[in-house]
């Protein structure tokens, strides 16, 4: 396996042609030149990934890429914001600049970037010992969507599914092992885990919808409680109405504590947001456009303490508590 | 030495006030909201800095952060760019992880981007085994200056002086250990090594006269050949005529190849540029309006060849060639 030099990586792999307006010059000079559209917002959001941290050497390399730049895009989408141009730094272990790693690796990287006309605008390589991916997304957006705007009466909505990446997780660590999973279910989990689809289209399909939205990056409650301080606002939580996968589904029938997953679990890169009772069926709508199942889970109250509250409650109303392991009836 | 969470950390030392009409919303949302100006075009670099490859963990945390910060800012003013804002990702070794260590740091990092109205506008920070600082930055300009549009007849210039970061590196080995040079010469050297200064104010000052431009940061002859390749031109450098410091003069006298310190050194992060021959003036004055010393270097020729030549002579004109250790007359 031939080693490549930095010169002989970006020509390779990063430096591909780039056919946006928006990125008036890519790679090769000291800064890429970009023309930001008149009359829009430009949402930027940056997310490090480190080996031993966020994915271990035995990924494969189209999975860390992968990886890597959806977990940038689920910004922008959280913001309703249109991918427009990102820059990758990777900090390279010598073994790692090689074609072997580093063809897949791109592959899947500009694979995901040109799904949605992501270009790639820049980026710097360096010689590490550790493995570093660092990326920084640009979007845009006429009126982006913030974690601030939820109203007490508003319905709290969730996309896909929750808890399948920490269920993936946990049979990668060798937890489970009993576990009758399909072969299908199994995939899914571990899809969900390595590789997340960042929810681009539901993003900029909710503009104008939507009162706030989050990324559920580090589990749904984490991310909940960010999005109710930055609006003020209380909201409760249907536990029944958690949406999950059949693998789940599965997993829950075998007495394993789902709901822990599914509110604490984090990585599953769903959009978790807000919107009037009175946009319901134009949400549903808006989400079947995009081809995205969503899922009400609950609602927003006015804050009743200094402090924004989450609450979960059964599907009759019944109040559920976290007990430090997982979510259960008190 | 308390150990901080990532929360406490980002509260405490990088989610500072942001004033400028630029960022409309900073840290605390899934996406910072930038505001463009109008007419303008935004340059983009990104650099990532690893420990071992750039700096070791005896430098001081506010060198680390200082250079971090002025390499990504270099890049801005090869192009003429004024900053406008930056995002910081860091991977953190938890040793560092404390008041002790951050708070130089991010005094040294806020100090050096409230210099030039440049605002931290988002990041990450994650746990590292090594410290990884990887920087985005985001400038705008109405032209920029770009290493492509160097023409035949332009002279060569170049801002500062050549050389200095690489014996500071040499002293820092503990190489040149006889040198008798003056405490205001060692500091010099180090200083140019471990906080180098971003020649922001001069790229804005050359917006318009010079032709082309590119920062110093790999060594003056292969950062101009980068600048030929992409202008399609040769070039014929005068090595009497490289500025250095005393300090350098005084290695020089001592018999130390300070000339390839000056022409393939790197780290030097100084302005080399291009201009017609009758904007001689201006790009004295327009220098000295902000306070930095340029100095006329060589002169531009059409491209003899189909590869963009870098040629040196001597004040005489003699020619002279790269050994490879250093430069000599053939």
């Amino acid at each position: 396996m031939t080693q490549l030099s930095e010169f002989e990586m970006i020509k390779r792999y990063f430096d591909t042609p780039v056919s946006t307006p928006f990125v008036a010059l890519g790679i090769g000079d000291d800064c890429a030149v970009l023309t930001p559209t008149a009359g829009k917002q430009l949402l930027v959001s940056t997310d490090m990934l480190n080996e031993g941290r966020h994915f271990t050497l035995d990924a494969l390399p189209e999975w860390i890429a992968q990886k890597a730049l959806a977990v940038n895009l689920s910004d922008l989408a959280a913001c309703g914001a249109t991918p427009k141009a990102f820059f990758l730094s990777i900090g390279l272990p010598k073994e790692l600049a090689t074609d072997e790693w580093l063809a897949p690796f791109a592959q899947s990287l500009h694979s995901l970037a040109n799904k949605y006309g992501c270009a790639l605008a820049g980026g710097d390589t360096t010689r590490s010992e550790e493995l570093t991916i660092s990326i920084t997304v640009l979007g845009e957006s006429p009126a982006p969507l913030l974690r601030s705007g939820a109203k007490a009466g508003d319905m709290v909505w969730v996309s896909g599914t929750l808890g399948d990446a920490a269920l993936g997780l946990a049979l990668t660590k060798g937890e489970h092992h009993n576990l009758n999973l399909s072969d299908s279910q199994l995939a899914h989990a571990r899809q969900r885990l390595h590789t997340p689809s960042p929810r681009v289209k539901l993003g900029i399909a909710l503009r104008g919808l939507a009162t706030s939205c989050v990324d559920v990056s580090d589990g749904l409650a984490g991310d909940l409680l960010h999005l109710l301080k930055a609006s003020d606002v209380d909201a409760v939580i249907d536990v029944d109405a958690l949406p999950m996968s059949p693998a789940l589904r599965v997993a829950q029938d075998a007495g394993i504590d789902v709901m822990a997953y599914a509110l604490s679990g984090g990585d599953d890169y769903e959009l978790l947001f807000t919107a009037p009772a009175s946009a319901r069926q134009a949400v549903i709508d808006a989400a079947a456009s995009v081809g995205v199942a969503v899922t009400p889970i609950g609602s927003v109250a006015e804050c009743a303490t200094v402090l924004p509250a989450l609450q979960f409650c059964d599907d009759k109303g019944e109040p559920w508590l976290y007990n430090g392991k997982g979510y259960e009836h008190f």
